[in-house]
């Protein structure tokens, strides 16, 4: 079994979520070794939460899960990409579709997007 | 000027280029708030090499420049989105057009994209 080097900066890698069908980029968040066997396991993207330090099962509190379809990984072994399904349309847990909904305009955010639900516990 | 949250990773935010026309996810690398300032300031993709511990204009020596079309950053403020133009259709130093040119199958990786070049210094 390959694996990612979890060995070069703390044992995290980067994760970025980008929807399957449309390549919108959903969130990046982190990966452990638990995080990654729990994803090709489960299929279901699993992340290591930098804040509470627990493991996160996207969407487990929320329903917000996140199917994954294909998981790439980069030249250097050191990041990820995971090609997902996200259930509810709903990857953000301030209620946007994206993590990424704003956008640098003259040194300052704009909210590009609609937000489709309330915020929530993610 | 609002900035991302350089405090919270050692001074250190991903940054994900994606092709702003195809939405192909080309590379995962770093910034600082150099490399940010740099990259708002002339449009190029900057990022800070954790390698060479040096700001890294991309594509500065191999002429793969990226140049910048839109910037995304996310709702915790700790990662970004650079949509961009890759001068040469080619982001890795491996020669492949995203340096994610890898799939998980079966516990392995496979490459799933052409090498279109022969490796550089990136």
């Amino acid at each position: 079994m390959q694996e990612p080097d979890f060995g070069k900066r703390g044992g995290l890698v980067p994760a970025v979520a980008q929807d399957a069908e449309t390549g919108q980029i959903l969130m990046v968040a982190y990966m452990n070794r638990e995080a990654w066997r729990h994803t090709l396991a489960t299929r279901r993207a699993t992340y290591w939460s930098t804040s509470r330090n627990a493991l996160w099962v996207k969407g487990e509190t929320s329903g917000h899960l996140q199917h994954v379809r294909e998981i790439l990984v980069d030249c250097d072994d050191d990041a990820v990409v995971l090609r997902i399904e996200q259930v509810g349309g709903v990857a953000c847990h301030e209620g946007y579709a994206s993590c990424f909904h704003r956008r640098v305009e003259d040194g300052t955010w704009r909210v590009i997007a609609p937000r489709l639900e309330p915020p929530s516990a993610g």
